[in-house]
Order: structure tokens, then sequence, then C-alpha cells
């Protein structure tokens, strides 16, 4: 006799505790519809088989038996997906100096915090392509471990050619008010000895030092193509560009570029890069030309691509200037995400998201909180929305936000699809993704590592997301 | 047979414990030179006996007889004066973003630890005349009630007319990288609802809104009589002067006023204010009129200056653009204190002292350390010299940093001399006071309320003194 | 037989030439309603006799007899009033770089210009109470001497106490884009020696200062009462102010005080000046209290107010943050001035009204063209309507813009009224001033000096008032 | 019998007109050393006949006869060559805001007056890189129509990616004090539509902006390789510079890049560029490394630098912050030349250099004046005595500054070298400037296209070169 762990029991059991402890070694998963992400037909009436962490087999109920040790999980009228992945996110996002002051030392625990706000919403696995490097290794390393729970990190550190947050790339203004002492410490948090100062240098030794910094516990590489506030410029020569990519391979690691502009990006596939971060963005003047969707397309170069909904779009555009700011950026984005889906290409879905600041965010004057891409948790619902918007067949949606991004990162051999052999990551959902792109929300379990997650605990000592903004008072 | 407790063994005490738990209930320090600050000749081969923490008697040996029960302190060559007094400083000077960012709710800790570097250099009382109000009750209150060792404070809150940290008046231009739930959490912390916003209001109003922040507990009352940033600019009409100060005397509390022009002094002085603080300033222009030090003379308010040494003076000239800064306004100060002390005022010594953060102190380009004024422990002993310097004469010295100060706050009941019936704050020093001021820092014991201070362990928890400031990395 | 010049060959000769030099040394104009603005009832069928340019007689046709050699005004229908004066506005405004810059020696001449559109719109007198001395003086007296047309001016010259354009009581933050030879001299132009730097002097020094700018080629003299940036900070203290009142009298010439708080006011009538400019401003948090306004009527102290139209105070409370700006200013400024009419004080209307830069003005965003009251020109008409609204009798809004300006300033011997022996400084109007305020707008004829001015000509040769804001282009 | 014209009344004669009317047809410069800077030997005894404003015989007195109807000019003593070349300034390189506002309508006769004090220190030619369009074209026009007297002008208008004086790329902080017409009308001026907008554009449609561009009255045309502000960026992708420079050499024109790092440097050699402007410049980080420098030699790319004085250098390092500023850059400028001639590269003396305003410059800070470079009149003097530091050889330094410039912009049939068919551009030296740099200095006469220069009386109608530093009062 099975014992059979109705999903009503799990989320009970969820709510207390973050990950289940008295599970047995053996899962069985049936009664449910699997979307394997492989791009293969659901299976309806299908069983999943979890053991020891990894997914034993899958199929319908035909074609798999239920060992009789197994501990069953009834999914009637649900629907098992991979755990999703988002390309692009940066787990610590919170630069604003009141929050770099306040928390310095304690960063790794906020972005364990936000290791389980991705969690909760489904990211079985995250990549975080800008950050504090210790920090994020931190953290990594305690989810990773088993030691705490949280969405799986993959990390970057900085992008290369990237100065700090206290830096002409993001808020220089800020420096003035602050010692020298904490400054320099917060910016090397970041640059990590690879920031702008790198430009000034031939391609033998920018590639000597991206050699010696993929060395550090950097799970993948990610470059500056082009300026992060200039974002015309170009950040590197083509010849550098192809040093860099060349460090990383050397180095057995995958490498992205940071691309805002239609040459920056052509470059960047000229070098040879293994992603293309929010290729989708190629500024406020022009979309990509086609034959530049062509081109990422034939090499088979991943486009890790932000989309946002019409209502955001609409929104943005309401606030913003003629032809100059956000809005006319993401116009062309859209235009650029139909360009590349049409021309064939590989696409991955990412957000940039991080914690927003509740407090900084309820001040922030005419922000626009609808369909927020950038707040984690919400983003990738969201960009999910974006995309159906554009026509992309839900099956390519949810390879998008699985398989897709697994495979950019040479990590399909572990993730991303559920199929025999991978990592037991899977999330159940209440209604057919493959219907509506908002069903994604419709989460009623989350499993990652073959282990059931508590995600009603999460996140478990919160310090940034549940700050009140009503404290705000005159 | 008497207790011998000599001086050596004090010493040692003192090193372990901050507050030398086994002293009897009686003790006679013998044997020394007794200087009483009353202006009365020092008295030689003297003996003060203290009981209760009062003093109960005073005298040479052969007037005062040393009761049988007391501890003994042999001060044979040393030289007895009351604990010295600031009569304005600043317990809590870092105003610094980064400081207020990161020690927000621990304030009063900081202010404790302001409290007992003062007490450790002889200060036994201080005035604080500006600083975050709820903070300076929590640690006085903690001080004077005896949980905590520290000078005792005395507090005005905000200086009525100012506006807090991130205003026009200090820091405007760092509010703009903060949360405004920040900015105005540490505004209000400051102004307490009597910041600039009374200057658009008349009298009446005036009058009634200090007279119910009189009902706070404040021991004494501040305002703003010329602005804190446009020095020449007037805060108050002469009639809302008056009324500030009828208030104040009407909640049976002394009040001064912040002046830094001549005719915001004479206003003062015309308000009937009782002590004028860093009465010395008159700007860069002009130094003081020989009338105005008169009528300050003979109107008997307190002075309260602010004096530094001729080498500081000669390094902040050296410094500044000509007839601009710090260095024309602290030469017009010298002077103004020859002036004052010529036309016979009673003068108090101040200091506007706070803890200085070593870091961002390390880091000020050309910031002048010769003989600081405004750094807390050092401060004091600096402006004595000044004021040797500028030929006051020595008991004048001792007076305007011990009992001056004490009547000018209508304290002379409790504190100030080394007389029968007051409070036993004592410093004892292996120098002579009057002989050269630099003897002041000779400092071998402090008594604060008849008990011995350990004072070698002070600060016990220091947060921000001991910073270093070779965490300035590049 | 008289020759008989009828007000439409009047008008035809004033389109072509400014002064209609075939006029007849006596002029006699009749028929017309005669309001001469003492209070008296206006005087219907109405006889006006100049000769030499002073009004000879007036009374009604049975009263005066037309010599025989008179040249005949039929005004049949119409409505004689006095020569308009703006008791404050500043000919020279433009004190953005890019004027200051394009025009520097030709400041005068743009003066000029004004001085031109002033007298167009019916102000035969102007007081000019700050602005580039010796351009003024120089346009003043060129105006005076006959040899251009322009309004009559007075001048004060810089305001006591204010430093020039690029200080901190202007545009301070513009200064470091020029050279400081150019700073310099356009700072020297305003300042006339008489700037910030006084604030920092005692009574007899500031009473030197004065007197001696008081011997310059200026009518009256003005002097800061508080901040032009900082309005609720106090210039001067008590002492000063009457130093400085003293000393223009002294020199027997009228003075007046910029104020802008309850206070500063306070202090100015203390001080015993003879006219307070806006002294309907009194910030935004508070309007004058009863006892200030009973206070300034009793004293028959001037007030030069600054009337705005409802409809603009809607505009600009539309525009304004809460509490802040300019709407919560003149919503109490509205009611200022009812005060100080119910209080029986003498108003004076004025404007601060200069050529304002067309391009300039179009440029600004969100830039309230309503009603607007600082518009050379438009502005006394607008204010007038203010004033209708806010309930003032209509002989008293016409003593506001005559009578009473005439008398603060101690003219009154000369100009304000159409009495015998006055300057005939007339302004003839098609529609009844009396009965609606806007009727002021229709200027027939207007006469200065018993002259008749071609008004369709004037301005001249203008500079910046025609300049097109179609040269806007991106 | 010829006319001897003796090079002593020539000096008369320039000094009351700039251009000798009363010159013969044919002129004969005898007895003088000629040096032709094709590098062969100097002609001692020399004989140039010019005709028709063409050098018509060139050789020694043995091996050219003067024709009988010649004008002689006896150059006894005195050394000949040819008009010297400025490869890179900027005749109108006032952008501050005060002369852009002041002299706005007149900046052509601004850049007469600087082609008159570059003609007057002996620059027959310069090559202008970027200034107002519009102006330039009016003064070469007026200068090459002989209408007016000044050096040859050869012009590009903008750099091609670089926006104008009001924009990130200059003083994009200045723009908020002027109207935005203002700003919009300057801006163009420079832009002409070729500005930073281009960097968002793919090579097809840059190529043809470019090719549209170069349809306008620009002799030759330079783009921007790198920023102007952020030194390291790269404007414009690989293939771009490729369409940038195809674009250029079709329409017949040469074209030559801003470059200020190493790679932008190699990446406008790939680009195939004909001159590399400031290609000494590498930053302040690194050095040119040898390849680079081997590669523009082997690839025949002019380059155009601009040497500074060993003084001058050590004066800016003793101002600069360690690896900041100028300093450091200059340091390897100075290196970059040095290795650029020991590669064998060719190179042309450029300066940068317009009219420094003087009032401007006598207020800057710590302004270097050793020495200068970017002084019109005097920076090509100074610039040749730091190549000789350097060690480059005499007769090269002279090829620098004339056919090696004329060569590179492919105008070396016309002007450069002193052989016949020439254009009659020649400098009389009464020193040897082969024997030491400073002898350029000594200038006697100033031929062009074969008349003599009064120079003089150079410039003839100074407008802001003149410009008194006196007038800076306080």
């Amino acid at each position: 006799m099975h014992k059979v762990l109705s999903l009503i029991a799990l989320a009970v059991l969820g709510s207390g505790t973050f990950i289940n402890t008295c599970q047995a070694d053996t899962l069985a998963i049936v009664n449910g519809t699997i979307i394997d992400a492989t791009g293969n037909a659901p299976i309806r009436d299908g069983v999943l088989i979890i053991q020891d962490s990894i997914i034993a087999a899958v199929g319908s109920a035909k074609e798999v038996s239920v060992p009789d040790d197994a501990q069953i999980i009834d999914a009637e009228g649900k629907f098992l997906i991979p755990g999703l992945i988002d390309a692009n996110l940066h787990l610590f996002l919170n630069i604003d100096p009141e929050t770099l002051v306040k928390y310095e030392g304690r960063f790794h625990e906020i972005i364990v915090e936000a290791a389980q706000i991705a969690l909760k919403s489904g990211l079985t696995t995250v990549f975080d392509t800008w950050g504090p490097y210790a920090d994020l290794v931190k953290a990594r390393d305690a989810i990773n471990s088993g030691d705490v729970v949280g969405s799986r990190i993959y990390l970057a550190g900085n992008i290369i050619g990237f100065d700090g947050p206290f830096s002409a790339d993001f808020r220089e203004g800020a420096a003035a008010h602050f010692s020298k002492a904490f400054v320099n410490r917060i910016n090397r948090a970041w640059d990590q000895g690879v920031g702008r100062d790198l430009m000034w240098l031939g391609p033998d030794e920018v590639g000597s030092r991206v050699a010696e910094y993929a060395e550090k516990e950097v799970d993948f590489l990610k470059y500056g193509g082009s300026g992060h506030s200039d974002m015309f410029f170009i950040s590197f020569s083509q010849r550098v560009q192809k040093a860099i990519v060349d460090a990383a391979h050397a180095a057995g690691k995958t490498v992205q570029v940071h691309t805002t502009s239609i040459e920056s990006l052509d470059m960047a596939v000229e070098a040879g890069v293994d992603i293309l971060t929010h290729c989708d963005i190629t500024g406020p003047v022009k979309a990509m030309p086609e034959a530049t969707a062509k081109k990422i397309a034939d090499r088979q170069i991943a486009c890790s691509v932000l989309p946002v909904t019409q209502r955001r779009l609409d929104a943005l555009l309401a606030m913003a200037e003629p032809d100059k700011g956000p809005g006319p950026d993401l116009k062309n984005s859209r235009k650029n995400i139909v360009s590349l889906v049409a021309a064939g290409a590989t696409l991955l879905l990412s957000t940039d998201a991080g914690i927003e600041h509740p407090i900084l965010m309820s001040e922030r004057e005419g922000a626009v909180t609808v369909d927020p891409r950038a707040k984690l948790g919400e983003g990738h619902f969201n960009a999910l929305v974006g995309l159906e918007e554009m026509g992309v067949a839900p099956m390519e949606i949810l390879k998008m936000v699985t398989s897709n991004t697994a495979k950019a990162y040479k990590l399909d051999g572990q993730i991303g699809t559920l199929t025999a052999g991978k990592i037991a990551d899977i999330v159940i959902l209440d209604r057919n993704p493959l219907k509506k792109a908002t069903n994604y929300r419709s989460i009623h379990t989350v499993i990652k590592d073959g282990q059931i997650v508590g995600i009603d605990a999460l996140p478990i000592s919160p310090i940034i997301s549940t700050l009140q903004p009503t404290e705000v008072t005159d």
C-alpha cells in the first residue's frame, strides 16, 4: 500500500517548514499532466518517479510503474513542469546608499532572502549576472550545500568592464556623501579588479586578466559589450572581445555579454559569445535589423530577453518624454523579440529582477507599478504574459523559462526538462500553462532537488522585502 | 586607624573597573593643594571630606579634621580642582549620512560613548546644546540614574529655529540619496517640531510653541539667533526673541542663543538671554565693538566662547582663502575674547566638541589637526591653552571651565566649586593648573558624585571613536 | 475759433510719431468725465486745461472756461484719469545669463524699451526698485530730459543688503559657467557696494554706508528687511534698520523695505519706513495678524501690494506642491490685502514687472500664463482686476495706482491727481474705470508732461520684447 | 636692372598693409639657403622663382637664372622653408558660454582672426578638424577667394559621432542656464546632423548619413573613434568604421579619426583611415605596444601627434593627482611618439590649437602656462621643440610640419615642399631651423600664394585675442 500524500497535505506541510523532512526516499507524482519542456506533447495521466533527488522515470501511467515503497503524490487535474529558470537577474540589486550602508556585512543574507523569494515563485534555478562576488558565493554555497533553502544560484560576479555601485556606471554622485573607505570597499566588492580600467588595455592583457578572474569561484562569465550609462558606447574592441570569450572558454565557462545597441550586439556575436543578455535592447532610435536577428539565429547564440507587457509599455510611454527614456527602448524591445522569434533564434526569459526595496519603491514619483518586470517573484510571471502577447507559441515560452536556458548555460544534462536523469526540480501548477501564460502563477507545489519546498514560509528571515512603506511620514 | 588608599592604588583600581565599588562611605583627600574655583587662594595641605557623594568639608588640615571611619586618599604633591564643565558641546555630532544610516537606533549608545570620553578627560558635567532629543534623554537618564558611567549630561535638544541634519541648515544635498522616510525620521529626531517653520510666525505663536517644547525633558533651552549656514542672517525678530526667552524663563529654564554676528548678538542681549553661545564669533568682516562687550558685561550675561590656540589659527589662516572661511572668523574670535575679558564679562569655556569619526577625519583633505578644538576629550585642553595665550588670568581660566558655567546655568548650588555642600565632582591633577594651562592634562584621578572613576577603562564599549582609519584602501 | 483736435485724429497722429510735435501751447480737453483721483466725485462734462505741461485748471464746463488759443480735444463719452503709476517694478528684470552676456553695455536701451512699454499701457510714472544703477540713471536721465520718450522713472538702484545677479540671492549656480571678470562686473553693476557685506556690520557703519549710497543719483532708497532666497530670514537688526531709515531721511529721500514675513514686516514698521514693499507677502504658513494690519494703518505707512487674480491663484495652486511654493504664498497675499483694506491702510498697486523674455518664457514648463502679474504692460491691468475681485472700492483702486503712490513717495505736489498745478499726466479711457476694472485697458490717449504720446509706435526700437519664441527649434 | 626689394624693406611694408599690393608678377628670392622639405639637402646660395603665385623654379644660383623682370628679394644669411602646416587645430575653440552668447553671428570673424594669428606665425595652411561648419566655410571661402588675408583653411566641420558644445561630449552642465532655443542653435551649428545619434545605427545607415554629409562643403572628414569625455569608450563598431571610411573615400575625401586609446587606434587602423589624429594619446594606464606602432608604420597611415615639451610635462605632472589627469596621459604621449618614430611611422605635427580667451585663461587656477601647446601662434613652436627633445631628426621635424602633412591630406601636388609647380607658400627664417627647433620662431617673412604677407598688422581686427585680463576685478 502506498503512502498517499495529497497535495492539500503538502500545502499544509509547506506552511510550517520549508523542507519536507519526513519525505520518503522515493516519490511518485501521479495522475497529473506532465509537460516536460523538451517540446514533446504533454503526457496526460503521467507518472513521474523521483529517487535520490533525481528524476528516475517519466511517462504515462501505462509506461511507468510506481515502485512499492514510493510515497505517492496525487496530481489529479494538475500540471507538472520543470522548475523555472531566470536566465538573468540580480539577487542583490539594492545598490541604493541606504541599503549599502545599513546592511554592509549582511549582503549574503539579503541574497538568501532573494533566493527564497525566487524559489517561492517557482524559480528553482537563477543565474545571477551581476552582484557582490563574495556575498553571492557565500549565499550560493550555503544553498547548494543544503544548509539553507533557496533557488539554486549560478553566479558571474562582476560584469567585466563595469565599475562598482559608486562609479560613473551607476551612482557616482552619491560617493561624495560617504567616506572614501566605504566607497572603496563597496566598489571593490563589485568590480573585483575587472572594471573600467580594462578598457585601456589590449587583447593580451585583457585576456590574462579575464583568465585570472575566471579562476575565482564564478560559474560563468559576463562582460560589458556597451556602456551602462552611455548605452551606445562600445566597451571593448572586436579583438578584445574575442580575447575575453577565448579566456572564458579556455576556463571551461560559458560567457555572455551585456549589450544595448545594434552594433554592440553584432560585435559580441562576432566574438563568439554563448549568450546575448537583453539582446532585445537596441536603443530608442531603431529596432533590430532582420539581418542581425538572422545572424543570431544562424549562429545559434542564445538570446536572453527582457519582455514587458503591453500594459507596462503603454504606461511607460505615457510617462516618457518623446523619443527618450525607457518607453521607446521597450517599444523596440517588443519588436525585436518578435523579429528574433521569427528568425528562429533561441530565446531565454530573463528579468533583471531583484528585491525591490518597498520603501524606496513607494516613494518613486510616477514609478510605474504596472506589471513590473524587475520585481523579484513577480517579474517573470509578467514577462511570460508579455511573450504570450507577442505571439510566441506556448511551448516556446515554456522552453524559454526552462530548457532553453539550461542548454544555453550548458547545464541541460542536469536541469531544464522533466526527463529521466535530471535533477528533480518540478513545479506543479493548478492550471495549464500552455493555455494561458497567467496560469504559471497557479503554483501549487515546488519541488527542488527532489524535495518538496515549504514555500509558504519563504522568505524565512526577511530583511528588506517586508519593510513597510508606511514608515514614510512627514 | 584610617584605611589609606594611595593614589597609585587608585590608578590600578581604575584600570579594571570604571566605578570603585569597594569605596567607603566617607572619603578624605588629604595633603594636596585645593583650588576651589571660587577665586579664593589655593589651600595647601588641604583636607576635603566627601560623605554620601557630597563635599562635607573643605579646608586646611588645621581647620578640617578627618573622620575616623574615613577612607584616606593621600594627594601629597597633587592639586584638587572641581570637575571640569564644558558649557557647549554635542555628544552626538556625527551627522554624516554614513553614521546616521549605520547607527540609527543606536545613537544613545554613541552618546554614552561620548560622555565616557568626556569624563575620562576630566569633564564631570557637560551641556549638550544640540542633538537628537530622545537619544540624549535616554543616555542622560541612564547616566544620571547611575546605570552607566559617564559625564553628567544637561541637554537642550534642538536649537529652536533650526531644521534637522538633512536640511538647508546642514546637509541638504545629501537628502536626495536616501529614502524620504529615513530623511524625515532623522530630521524629526532633531527638529522636534521647533525648526525653521517658527520663523514664519509671530511672538505669540512662537512663545506658545516654545512653552510646549519646554515641557519636554530638556534641561535648558537654546534658540537660533542667526542662521547656521548664512551666518549673517537673523532668525527671529526682537519681539519673537523676547517671547522665546520669556517662555523659557516661565518654564523655569535657562535659555541661550546661537549667534554669529554682531547684530544677532546684540538682539539676544536685548532679549534677555542667560547665555550667549559662541559670542566670540562675529564673522569675518569685523571684530566686536567695545560697546557690545561692555553691554554684555554690564548686563552680566554669560559668554560661552570657543577659544583656539594661535598655532591652530595660523594653520587655518594658511589654508583659508583671503578674507574667507574659518581663518578670519577665528582671528576675530581671539580678538573678541580679549575684548570681553577686558570689559569684565563672565566667560564660559566651550568647545562644540563631539566624537570625531576617525575615518572621515583622516580623509579630510587639509583637515587641520593642529590643536583641535571640537575633538571630544582633546578640545577643552587646547581651548584652555588658547585662553592662556590670550592673557586670561589662570584663576579666571579655571572658573570659566568650572564655577562660571555652573553659575550661568543656575547650577552653582550643586556643582562648580570645591565647597561644602556641593556634589563631590573632583579632578586630582599631578601638576598645578594655575602655573600652566597644559597642566590640566595631568589628570591623576577623576571623582564624580563622590565616586572614584575608573577612567582607564573608558569608553567601555566604543562604537565610533575606535574605528580605524587604516580601513581606507583603494 | 478753437482748433478742434478730435480723438480720432489723435490716434492717427499717434501711430506715426511718438510725441505730437505740432501741438499748441494750450490744450483743453472737453466734454469728458474727469475722475481726478482725489476721491472727489467724477466731473461730468468736464474741462481740463493744460498749459506748459501743467494742469492749469480742472472743473465742469460751467466752472472752467476754455482759453481762446487753446487747441481743443473733444473727449465726449470718454473718461480722464491721472497717468497711472506702478509703485514697484523692475524695468531691467532680465537677469538670465543669456541676456546679461548678450546685451552687456546696452542695458540702458532695454530699460528705455521697458519704459516705453510701460508708457504705452498708461503708466506715465514708474518706480524702479531694483536694477543696474548706472544703466537706470542713463535711461532715466534720457527720458526725463526729453531726449527719448518713456515712462517717467524714479529709481532706487540696489536693494541695500542684496548681492548681485550671480550671488546666493539670485542665480549663484550660473556663475561657474562664466569668467570671474564678467561675473564681478555684473554683480558690481547691481550691488553698488551696499550688498550682503553690510549684514556683518553694526548700525553706525551701516548708517554711514547708506548715507554715502544716498548721495548717488538715486531717487529713493530700498533695503532688504528679509532674505530674497530664504524669505523667513531677517537681514538687519532693529537698530540697523533704524539707522538705514534715518540715513535715508537725513538725505531727504523716502525709504522702503523688501519684506516677506510677518516679523520682517513688523521690524520695518518699527524702523519707520515710508513704504512696505509687497507687504502682502507673509509666507506660506500664516496670513497677516489683524494687529499687524492695524499697526500699519495707524502709523500711516504705505503698503505696496502685489495683487493677483483668482484665476491666476487657482492656476498656481493647481501646479504647486501642497503647502509649498508660490501658491500658498499668494493665497495669503489675497487674504492680507483684504485685511489691510479692512484696517484702513493706504495701499499702492505694484507688479514687480519687467519685460518677460519671450523665448525664455515660452520654454518654461508649466509657466502659468494666466493673468500674468509681472509682465510689463499687462501686469498692472491684471492686478487691478485682482483688487476688484477682493472687493476693494473702485475709487480706492484708482487711488492705489495714482494718488496714493504719488503721496507715499512724497511726490503728490507734482503727480497723482488731475488737479490744478500738477504735471499734466493724463490717461483718456473709452470706458469708465470705476464701473469695471477691465476698463483700464480701454486706453485711448496717453498724455505725459502735457504732450500727447504716440503710443502706437512704442516701443520704438525693441530689443527683447519682440524676440520670437518660434526660434525654439530642436 | 632688377628691382631689389630688401627684406628690411619688406618688413616695413609688412607693418602697414597685410598684402604687398605693389608686388611684381615675378619674384626671385636669392642668396638664401633653401630647405625644400623633400628630405633633400639644403641648397646654399639658392634661387627660388615665383610666377603667378606658383614656384616656377628652385635650385642653386648655378642652376636657376633669375628672369629679367623679376623683383629680387635678397635672402642673404636667411633660410627658406615651405609655409608651415598644422595638421589638426580648431580655429574656433572658444566654446565657453560667454563667448558663444556674446559672439553668436560673428564666429566667422573670430575664425578669420584665428587664421591671421596662424599665418602671422608661419602657418600658411591649417586643417581645422572640428568647429562650427557654416562659419568655417564662410571664413575659408573669404580667405581662399583672396577677400581677406589668413592661413589657408581646410575644414572637416563636425567630428562624426560627436554632439555639440552643450552636450555630454563637452559642457552639458552649462545648458541649464540658457534658453533651449540658444542651446539648440549652437549644438546644431556644430553637430550638423552627424552626432551621437549615429551610434545607434548600423553600417548601412551610418554610411549613407556620412555620404550625405560628405556632400557638404567640407574638405575632408573626421569621425570619433572613441568618446570625447569617456576616452576609453569606443564610438563605432569595426564594420561601421569601415562604412564611414568607405563613404569618405567614395566622396573623394580623406578621412581621419579621433582616437584616445590603444584599442580605438587599432580599430581605426583596421578600418583604413588616412590619418590618426592624436594617435600618441593612449590614456593614462599604458603606452602604445610596439606591435601597434609597427602596424601603423607598415600600413603607412599618417599619425597626427600632439607633442609637448618636457618642461610642460613636468609642470602638468606636478599638478596632477597620482595616476590621473593630463600628466600621465602626456607621459605616455611622449613615449608613444618615440615608439612611432622608431617604427618608421609618418608623423604630422598638430596642436589642437585655437585662440585662448585671455581673460578666461588668466583666471584658470593653476593653469599651466609653461610652453603651451594649444595656444594658437605659440603651440606649434613649442611642439617642434618637444619633438627635438624626443630625438626626432631635424629634417623629419621639418617634414612633419610641412610635406608629411600635405601628403597625408593628398595635397602634396600643391603644397608642402619648395619645389617647382607648388603654390608659393614660403617662410623665410633668420636662423637655421635644422640647427635648433627654436629657430622656427625667427620668422622674417611669410609668403603665401606668392604674395608677401604684412604679418605685423595681423590680426587685423582682433575680437578675442586682445581682450585684457586686467578687466578681472573684484
